[in-house]
């Protein structure tokens, strides 16, 4: 069996994967194995084309295409994977897996730390000091106020058990509309006009697909109280941010706590850096540097597993829903 | 019996002492109670020569000590009295009460919230933002990291609670040394250097007294490893602002959350304002503004009830240490 592993050049080494950590990943499996690592700007074809498996942190969906007739199986280590559907690119004999749910333990926390911002006027204070303006404005604690949690999958529902230690009502927003232990309340996408008004946080962690690209409009933003906060953990294209930064600009919202930008990095041009009450994270909320790696390599171990044991696969991307 | 109540005209009406409110608190006292209340800049003294119990905002020292002669009890509404020492000016009959541990569960929130900002480089990505700069740096979940929490009383302990649900290791100074439930290695001053050097936070939070004044010097801060966060939540005095600037400036500590600043209002030309990776917080930390006056009025009217059985007082400072 023939593992092929691609890298990006130049990033930070906390994305890298190493061919020990891939063979640590899959470690008792019975079958032999060699693992070929390449840069993605030089890539081995001949090695490609030749490989069972492949493990990279970006796909070149070209390439894999022309080159990947004898893959069983792309495993994609990061969790969001909207820029690879549809799959019409995916080989026959290929399916794709991504890394959702290594996340969780750092994006519960982040989630924790953009609501406990919000409510202690985080976005106001870093807007004023930027003018050097002393504007007190008081909190109450967080307990008891209310966040409605836009895609309740592995991100939200480890931000729901962590606001849940600090005593917050928990609401959510679910494709299935199916109950989730830590939210008290979950709404279908259809009913999401119904939970807005009564909310003090929306924050939304979805994956990017056809049914939520845009699913926080002005509409919906401007159904939110004026003195509500927004979180996007998601992608930037589900949450309007022009609407955004006009209602922020307009008093109309409270503050926005945002860690996903089109495009990334986010151009010194870019309005948003100047919105006041809006605070840019850099695309750093659900990344531990480490054992991120290793995280999204046990994913593939076990999935060579279950392909060894005849099992179904985990973490496959359903292109029907696009995640 | 005559209690006199004194506000402070334009504050905030978060800490308007109302006299219904005073009223309720002390309502079932086998005493008959009248109230006269005024603002600091139109005092009737002749009430105030006339009056059993005094209850504050802020201390004019030097009126209560030539007009306050028959007062039995002095309530400040703010747990900070470092600026009211020594004791020299108190009546003879009085005893001063304050109002600490009223601001515990916002205080423990406001802790844990400077604590993620540290832990995920907020003050880092604030700075970042202020220049259009994207600059990526992850952070390692806050579990297993170790904060030195300098000073634990009431606010102090709160956050120490706050800061287990996290699981991080939470370390004490204490003057007395003494455990604290929450606290699992608690330190004594003099120890402080051994503390130092290992841990990831320093919160401080202990009340300015003599011995608290500049206790966080450039020696101190120099001992906290280069990734080390500082938080202030006590007395700007308590920590030396001008070396913590040199060590941030110079990479030498990794970010600051202060919200406590002599003179306040910080003035607008104030250094402190532009300090990379500093966040200034316009001491909101501990303040709720719904029900603070009512929790401080609960001590005063406990401490009324005490005084009518003859039990001791509770909050009363302590002029010899210093709060």
């Amino acid at each position: 069996m023939l593992i092929y592993v691609e890298n990006i050049r130049g990033r930070d080494p906390a994305y890298l994967i190493e061919p020990a950590a891939v063979r640590a990943a899959i470690r008792g499996l019975p079958m032999d194995v060699d693992i070929v690592d390449a840069f993605s700007d030089a890539p081995d074809i001949g090695a490609l084309e030749k490989a069972d498996f492949f493990v990279g942190a970006k796909l070149d969906t070209a390439r894999l295409n022309r080159h990947g007739g004898r893959l069983k199986l792309i495993h994609c280590t990061s969790a969001g994977v909207e820029g690879y559907l549809p799959l019409d690119w995916l080989p026959d004999r290929a399916v794709l897996t991504n890394s959702s749910g290594i996340h969780a333990e750092k994006a519960g926390e982040f989630g924790l730390l953009a609501l406990l911002m919000l409510n202690d006027h985080v976005p106001q204070h870093m807007t004023s000091q930027r003018s050097h303006a002393w504007k007190r404005k008081l909190a109450r604690p967080i307990r008891g106020k209310t966040v409605l949690i836009y895609g309740v999958g592995a991100l939200g529902g480890a931000i729901a058990e962590k606001a849940k230690l600090l005593g917050l009502n928990i609401w959510g927003v679910r494709r299935s509309g199916a109950p989730h232990p830590h939210v008290e309340c979950m709404f279908h996408p259809d009913l999401l006009a119904q939970a807005l008004p009564s909310v003090d946080f929306l924050l939304v962690t979805c994956p990017l697909t056809a049914a939520t690209r845009g699913a926080i409009g002005a509409r919906e933003l401007m159904m939110l109280p004026p003195h509500a906060g927004v979180v996007n953990m998601a992608r930037a294209a589900v949450v309007d941010y022009d609407a955004l930064a006009e209602l922020l600009r307009e008093g109309r919202l409270a503050g926005a706590v945002l860690d996903v930008f089109d495009p990334e990095p986010l151009p010194a041009t870019a309005p948003w850096w100047d919105v006041p009450n809006l605070m840019v994270i850099p695309h750093v909320s659900a990344d531990d540097p480490v054992g991120y790696i290793d995280r999204s390599l046990a994913i593939f171990g076990r999935n060579l597993a279950n392909l060894a044991a005849g099992r179904p696969l985990d973490n496959v991307v359903d292109a029907s829903i696009g995640y």
